[in-house]
């Protein structure tokens, strides 16, 4: 069901707000020993809201598609009187006073809060193998890991226990766990959807977005969230637009890059092909398939790394005393930001305006990008590194490959399924475009979908 | 004679700006020996720019006030087709096949470019004592430093060389040389001025203003180098304002606000006795004085030098190699600077925003703020330290202790003469301001220049 045929059905009173709760609830009971998707469930304070939606309704108070609507937050998000542990043990009894500027915005669009979802500690991985609230697992392939960071929300959704999940993307964190769980997954542009509320992983490169089932859903919440909020410096005062594509979006006159250098070096076979499909079904569709030459992902990568390493250890410098507390591999990669140099960081800041000032002539010849959302669907629990014909390549480094630097400008990108692999796993799509352009990627994420064979839910 | 008497003069053809350019050319010529104001002088191309200038005047072509006047630039600011070293030997041989945007600028205002100034080497640094290019004097008396880094620009002017020099200020060095030689320094807001075509020392403190024998100078000259330049990525698009304030400023009903805390620690009791007789004389104008507190200065200057040593070292670090070719007190500088972290500088950064937010709150209850410029008027050629009753305190810390915290939020302040010291050494009155309030400080200023002693030039 979408959130628009669940929307009608509220209306028509077929169904009630505290039914589709509940359902949800059921099956969150059901699934979340085996699935890790949730840290908290806040069971009682859903059905008490979800009776108050469904009185609203009753009474005429109409708060949009939303209401209603059973919805997760990542455990980024800080929640009036329900804990916010991050994934980690450091804030493992943290109880917010206030709401994420999110939170109030789901609240005011009448969404039902199911609880907080499970993630990579501190937001500051891709495998949501938390050490502390367990590894989360993915519903295609218990024995394989659902990405990251935002994997409890992805999880949440494709299992059916939620419509839409919010999640956070730093360098990946929402697009990864979307292409490895069959969902779509928005990281809007830098400012589009307000910080505040958030704890930072970093500054410069945190993004807020949705997970849904589908690209309309995923629109609908974008319209509920986007706008300034000058409790966050690096919101926006761009006009929000309206977000949902129309009923059979058209692709005509629509330019579509296809990058040919770095995008499609070092990608399974079925990944690549999946994309390469894709560009077929949308040129058939009447979009021009350019092929485009794109600056080096390798360095942008690099850049964006050392930025996010010593951010990320400015941010948890206060708590590391602790350090016992945190998992291995945060750890490690605390220690390592804790090492840069002033110099090194300045230095990627100053490459990364000359990286983005190459890379946005891109802008120019095509309206978006289509890649890879992950050079290859999900891997295992445990597993550490990707073997490739002509090397190994370390598994996160790997699996940001494709996404990150897109962090780093700020840009907005769209990950939606585009199929299975031979093994039945999901393999995601990437759509990226210029600032501000929500709008356009989701009509484009829409009409693809609308194309693409249908990956059918996880057998649970 | 000021800017507005000689064009009055240039206008009444009852002076050229050949013969103004001869005078100037003519004093460099006998002081420069001396004071080492300049590095390079460009006699020859000034005359034919000042013919030129006369011809377009006897045309009726009037480029405004500084139409016909002499000037001269810093040696940061690219030139054309002249050398422009920084003050450094690493650009000793550094022609550029550019103009900086205050080079051009000055340029279509009609003025006339005399030559490039000494300065402290690469603009870091308060005492201009350079290794390469001499030490410059001050011109109250040739034992002491004119302040820096501009202060070559500051010589220039106060030794009657020029109308106007163009200086640079990344944590005073507009305003410290200004006060140590007697002449009006003007720090617009960061943004207001451009900065394409200026070697940076320092990304988000370096800003560019006008040293001046007047304050009507000083307005003059911003009027001609406001306003937005898309090569500068930090350059605003807040519209220009007039500057010139009117003849006779009134004060009436202006806030002027006198800090009580930390500004009047460790002072001079001249400088501290100069700034509360110029709030007197405020007062009996018709301003309120406004005792006000403000957040800690030690501590935003702290911050400032951490940003400060880790942005100049990340500027240089590509000629860090020549280590060799910069002056001690620059390399220990650098050296300094490529030893921090990046937590540190990211710390400092954040640190920044919170000070700010802080600090801002006092533009709520008055218009701007009076201080001293410095502590302490201008101190001995090769003085690195300054005994207080309590303690030694580093000279370049000290110089720098009331201005460069104003730098790390960009605001606008001016430093105007206010009187000699017992010794007979120039002293400075800073006035600071929110963001784009320099039409209020130049009003304030001139009212303030209009009721304050004259100190008279120097003897030269």
């Amino acid at each position: 069901m979408t959130i628009e045929q669940a929307a009608c059905a509220l209306r028509a009173r077929q169904v009630s707000a505290v039914e589709l709760t509940r359902e949800a609830l059921a099956r969150i009971e059901r699934l979340n020993d085996r699935l890790h998707a949730f840290i908290t469930v806040t069971g009682e304070q859903a059905l008490v809201a979800a009776a108050r939606a469904d009185q609203e309704l009753a009474r005429g108070v109409d708060r949009g598609p939303l209401h209603g609507i059973p919805v997760a937050l990542k455990d980024v998000f800080a929640t009036r009187g329900v804990r916010t542990t991050c994934g980690s043990k450091i804030f493992a009894d943290y109880v917010p006073d206030f709401d994420a500027a999110v939170t109030e915005r789901l609240h005011a669009a009448g969404a039902v809060l199911l609880g907080k979802t499970n993630m990579h500690e501190l937001a500051y991985g891709i495998t949501s193998a938390n050490p502390h609230y367990g590894a989360v697992r993915n519903p295609y392939d218990p024995d394989r890991v659902p990405g990251g960071s935002s994997g409890g929300s992805a999880v949440a959704v494709a299992a059916g226990m939620v419509f839409i999940a919010m999640g956070s993307d730093t360098g990946g964190s929402i697009r990864i766990p979307a292409a490895w769980c069959g969902v779509v997954g928005l990281k809007p542009t830098f400012g589009r959807v307000s910080r505040f509320g958030v704890l930072p992983l970093d500054f410069t490169l945190d993004h807020m977005g949705p997970l849904a089932r589908s690209v309309r859903d995923a629109a609908l919440a974008l319209e509920a969230l986007a706008g300034h909020d000058p409790r966050d410096e690096t919101s926006s005062r761009q006009p929000v637009e309206r977000y949902l594509p129309p009923e059979e979006p058209s692709l005509a006159g629509m330019r579509l890059g296809l990058p040919e250098n770095f995008y499609f070096e070092r990608i399974a076979p079925a990944a690549a092909e999946a994309v390469r499909k894709a560009a077929r079904l949308a040129g058939e569709a009447g979009a021009a398939i350019v092929p485009v030459r794109v600056p080096d992902v390798a360095a942008m990568n690099q850049i964006s790394r050392i930025i996010l390493l010593a951010e990320a250890a400015a941010v948890m410098q206060p708590y590391f005393e602790r350090r016992e507390d945190f998992g291995e591999d945060v750890r490690l990669l605390l220690e390592q930001g804790m090492l840069l140099s002033a110099t090194d960081y300045i230095q990627a800041q100053r490459l990364r305006r000359v990286m983005r000032d190459q890379y946005r002539r891109v802008w120019c010849d095509v309206d978006c990008l289509l890649t890879p959302t992950t050079p290859f669907p999900a891997p295992r629990l445990g597993q550490v590194d990707v073997v490739w014909n002509d090397g190994i390549e370390d598994l996160r480094l790997a699996a940001t490959r494709l996404v990150r630097h897109l962090n780093l400008f700020g840009w907005p990108a769209i990950s939606i399924p585009c199929g299975l692999d031979p093994a039945g796993l999901p393999l995601g799509l990437q759509i990226a475009g210029p600032p501000f352009s929500e709008a356009r990627l989701l009509r484009v994420a829409a009409a693809l979908e609308a194309r693409l064979p249908k990956a059918g839910p996880p057998a649970l």
